[in-house]
């Protein structure tokens, strides 16, 4: 047993630790300044790591949460899942001739968002029902996977997904390195997400939790399908976040990441376990390279968010700097 | 580099290679009789796992979901969870006097069940209903955890969790060494199976897919909770079972197993998916070890499934012939 020690088991030790040393030694997190943002992060993965530490938490509870619009991803000008319904409109309309006339499709047709928005909620329930439902599943897919790969932002001319944030990735894979299983808990649509995060943000399907349509199962042509129908099944968003994680995951993060009062009761949620637990709002400050807006913005508005994190001394992260780069295609 | 993979690379490989031996030697599945549902399993197994073969399958795509009740363990004379429900009532009905003169509840704390029972599916939900919701779901993890530890089968009089088939927890570990992800897709609660799948089969909480209540996040003084309430959110049966594997999966299943009509719609939605696919019937058929019930049963009624089993090639489990044993406490 000694001479197999020797002869194979500790070259194998060292050449493990030989491996493993560049990993430690290479920051991690390259593009985040070295400010208490980043501090906070590193201190609490150290400290649910390491076995000896009264903060320790088994690799099985290593639950991490991602809020998606403006947390992994832009957001302005407005939600890119709304874009993806407006883009649909247009190729739907030579299907549907009453849109011409008829609120808030014909104003929407004519190139005037605001006009089609002005309706609210409603206006923007009626475009989603037309655009994300009366498909199966399958078709969906086809039809997210398309417009992901062609769409570009109006404003930026990128692709939507070069528009992830760099600083979040590598976060995501620094997480995952430390044994954390990584989830997006989104207001976006779980099927609309779900064809890209894994290639994008490293998220299988499995991981992702969002709002949805009903749906429906049927034989068509002695073939099972899923029709998506037109009536709101679940809105993952607020209130709903913490009812979406525990009906998803069935266990409590211990960290949870977001940027706005609609993720407050994730992070409330997440905050209230037990042990070490880790909270951030990313909070958008860099006008220049991004957007800057907050207490105001009727996109991702942080307002109470902003006061709860200060009282309760959660990590929020001022984009202009604390990030070095906030996308991957930035000239440095 | 030469030096460096003869004296290093070299005794790794051989190591690996003489640790990984045995585990190829020995059969992954000994309760399982040398008999065509096991020579099926094996030879798909190979097939999706092989990567010259046309059957391979990348390791993220092979998702295996798995039924509960008469898949996993056993669910004769009712379903388990029936059982936790009734010993509910029984320890809850100091709280309300009230039942006394009110049916179901009136015949079943003077024991007689047939009658409460006899009410049908209305009754069953006001039973489920008066057991399941009112409580946070923190409050109901421990009631379940509680009862688990220490209710006994009234005919084995064995705990429910030693009542698991011994031949699927070698099935489920089999392919999750093989890079499957095993879900358990069950009409039972998801809130019930949750505190004791991954002690007993391997299948942490976010792996489990259910029936489940609406929940509401609140703030009681000051700490967020999640209230289950007396309201149906969602039923993981027949129909139900291909849209709850879509909602929590987002991948369609490439294996599926089951043991009942309740099971079929996702046998059909596995099969139905392109490249080798994998659905199995678990028969019972072992009146002697187990119970043996099929087309004419009221729990786990088996009569379409085992005509569309026949039909499309799939494999049916004859738990006599199949199986060696049953449960792990049989004496041989």
């Amino acid at each position: 047993m000694r001479k197999y020690l020797k002869r194979i088991l500790l070259p194998i030790i060292v050449l493990l630790y030989g491996l493993a040393l560049p990993a430690f030694a290479a920051d991690p997190l390259p593009s985040w300044n070295d400010t208490a943002s980043k501090k906070a992060i590193v201190s609490f993965v150290k400290q649910v790591t390491t076995k000896s530490s009264p903060g320790f938490v088994p690799v099985d509870e290593r639950i991490a949460t991602f809020d998606n619009d403006g947390t992994l991803w832009a957001e302005q000008p407005m939600y890119f899942q709304m874009f993806f319904a407006l883009d649909r409109v247009k190729a739907l309309a030579p299907q549907h001739p009453e849109w011409k006339d008829k609120e808030p499709f014909a104003s929407l047709l004519k190139g005037d968002v605001k006009s089609a928005l002005a309706g609210g909620e409603p206006a923007i329930a009626q475009i989603i029902m037309a655009t994300h439902a009366g498909m199966t599943t399958a078709e969906f897919e086809q039809i997210v996977k398309d417009w992901i790969a062609t769409a570009k932002h109006p404003m930026t001319r990128r692709p939507y997904t070069e528009m992830v944030y760099k600083p979040m990735l590598e976060l995501l894979a620094y997480l995952r390195l430390n044994g954390f299983k990584t989830f997006i808990v989104s207001g976006g649509g779980i099927e609309f997400m779900r064809p890209w995060t894994e290639k994008v943000y490293g998220i299988p399907p499995e991981q992702v939790v969002g709002s949805s349509v009903k749906t429906k199962f049927e034989m068509r042509d002695g073939k099972p399908v899923l029709e998506r129908l037109p009536e709101v099944n679940f809105i993952d968003d607020g209130a709903g976040k913490p009812v979406g994680i525990n009906e998803h995951i069935g266990r409590r993060p211990i960290a949870a990441f977001g940027n706005s009062d609609g993720d407050l009761q994730m992070l409330q949620w997440t905050a209230a376990g037990q042990g070490a637990r880790f909270c951030l709002f990313v909070h958008h400050t860099d006008a220049e390279r991004e957007w800057a807006y907050d207490r105001q913005s009727h996109i991702g508005r942080l307002d109470k968010g902003l006061d709860e994190a200060k009282a309760k001394g959660w990590t929020v992260v001022d984009m202009k700097n604390d990030w070095k780069r906030i996308y991957a295609f930035e000239k440095r």
